[in-house]
């Protein structure tokens, strides 16, 4: 498929292969996620099932009343009880994509993450991709974990590595490169997560993920900026050329997602990952484009090899 | 003193109080030195002292031919023994401000951190500050550490807040506003950091860091945007306007560097701090302007109370 270089393309790429995908939403009553419902109906590119709770179906009414055909309402007692009716919709395969209205991430992760009865699979590990689209870089950006995972371990440095590549190949980028961060290019036993840097570069070239390039320890300009990485002698594949950036623990991950959004004027979009359908949690402080393209994304991760 | 709100400023400042500091260079033999010192003997701004080794002492004199009444020669045998020169010349008072030039960053460290010979005093905290001259931020902005502690403890944290706030008020701000970076907002013991800044918090109230507004946990964004404070309901005199960020660890704080110079299109400047004399250990991949007003933050901050 073609390789997607911008959000918007991203849109266009699920309307020309005619793709409409069903996402549960819970508690869709904030003005924000109305926006982004109203917007992707009129995109034809979703179907919603709306799972409201007894206080807001009315708002809810109001949304079907947009788009009859493609808006379902189901009602239930409490958010939390919208939250476990929705994650079953996404069980049963009525629904390919969940998304977060008004109701606390925390609790809606507990309905996610529900052993036995949410989207997690046994073993698996839940981590947050994001997309960014930089007027400074020349290509789309993706990177973990701006959200979810503390410090990784080597199994979660693995799982979201393989969650990331994923979703990069579903955007048409056949052999990503990927650059394990850190504030300098040596490996060192301080640093835990450079250690795992080591053995993950080992499996990379032991075919563990695909075709794909890995590298590191290296910093964000190192993997984003050719001549940054001249200067200090470094040549391979994923020096100043990154697809995927992976951060070694939350607080760099947020604050490069932070930055990028704030002083790089970039757009972004994100969601969660390692679930068996993809989950849209926009941040409070995301504009509106960017909680539309976090739909967006997640209906493109949606897709089954298409 | 009038409050600096630009790089270029601070040269202006030092012009207009008719400063010219005095700085030891350690191996003054690459492109980048040169550049950083004969632009500011022709902003006379600076006095320098340079300590070279035997090989390259025919490059020294070159460099006094251009400017011989402000440029002094010390020859050393070796690049080490001109690092621990350099440190003399700064410890009899001969010099104000030690730059480092073509030679290894741990080997003019060890010289700097020498016990009983170096430039730290007994129970120091050596430490990194940057400032950021970003164009879509509408004032400066301080941050710490980018390149120095991994992760800081409570003594760390108070030390590189002293250190940033000395130079936050140097350059004119008189009530400098510090917001303590995290992924979120909440305190939480799987985050010690967070636990630091509670404590933090409390001893400005008590009046430790004299004239200032400290908050925290924040994430980089709430820091320095209005809107995306008042969308989580915050209000505080940081939220949207911070002078100082401080990271809780090398990675985040490294990523903020990078990721500003990189997608933010920001003038940078940095320097070693906590030591009796400001430090100037340029980055690699910084650039030639950015390597510059290093040095010129470091003869600004070598001011006494002036």
């Amino acid at each position: 498929m073609e390789l997607i270089q911008s959000l918007s393309q991203m849109v266009n790429c699920l309307r020309s292969r005619g793709i409409r995908r069903k996402v549960a939403v819970v508690c869709p009553n904030d003005p924000h996620t109305e926006y982004v419902i109203i917007r992707s109906l009129r995109e034809e590119i979703a179907e919603y099932l709306l799972v409201t709770d007894s206080a807001h179906l009315k708002e809810a009414l109001d949304l079907r009343a947009a788009s009859p055909d493609f808006v379902h309402i189901y009602e239930a007692g409490t958010p939390d009880e919208a939250a476990a009716l929705a994650v079953q919709l996404v069980r049963m395969g009525e629904a390919e994509v969940l998304m977060k209205g008004l109701i606390n991430t925390d609790n809606l992760l507990r309905a996610v993450l529900k052993k036995g009865e949410g989207l997690l699979p046994e073993g698996g590990v839940l981590s947050h991709v994001a997309v960014a689209q930089v007027p400074l870089y020349h290509k789309l950006l993706f990177f973990s974990d701006a959200a979810v995972i503390p410090r990784p371990t080597l199994a979660q440095f693995r799982a979201m590595i393989s969650c990331d590549l994923d979703l990069c190949r579903k955007l048409g980028c056949e052999e990503p490169r990927v650059a394990l961060i850190h504030c300098s290019e040596k490996v060192n036993e301080k640093f835990p997560h450079t250690l795992s840097y080591v053995e993950l570069k080992k499996e990379a070239q032991e075919g563990r993920f695909g075709h794909v390039f890995i590298d590191g320890p290296m910093d964000a300009k190192t993997a984003c900026d050719k001549h940054s990485g001249e200067i200090k002698g470094l040549s391979s594949p994923v020096v100043g050329n990154a697809d995927i950036l992976i951060f070694p623990n939350i607080e760099s991950g947020n604050t490069f997602y932070k930055t990028l959004s704030l002083f790089g004027d970039a757009n972004m979009a994100g969601m969660l990952t390692g679930t068996t359908a993809p989950v849209v949690v926009p941040s409070r402080s995301d504009s509106g484009n960017s909680k539309y393209y976090s739909l967006v994304l997640a209906c493109l991760a949606g897709c089954k090899k298409e």
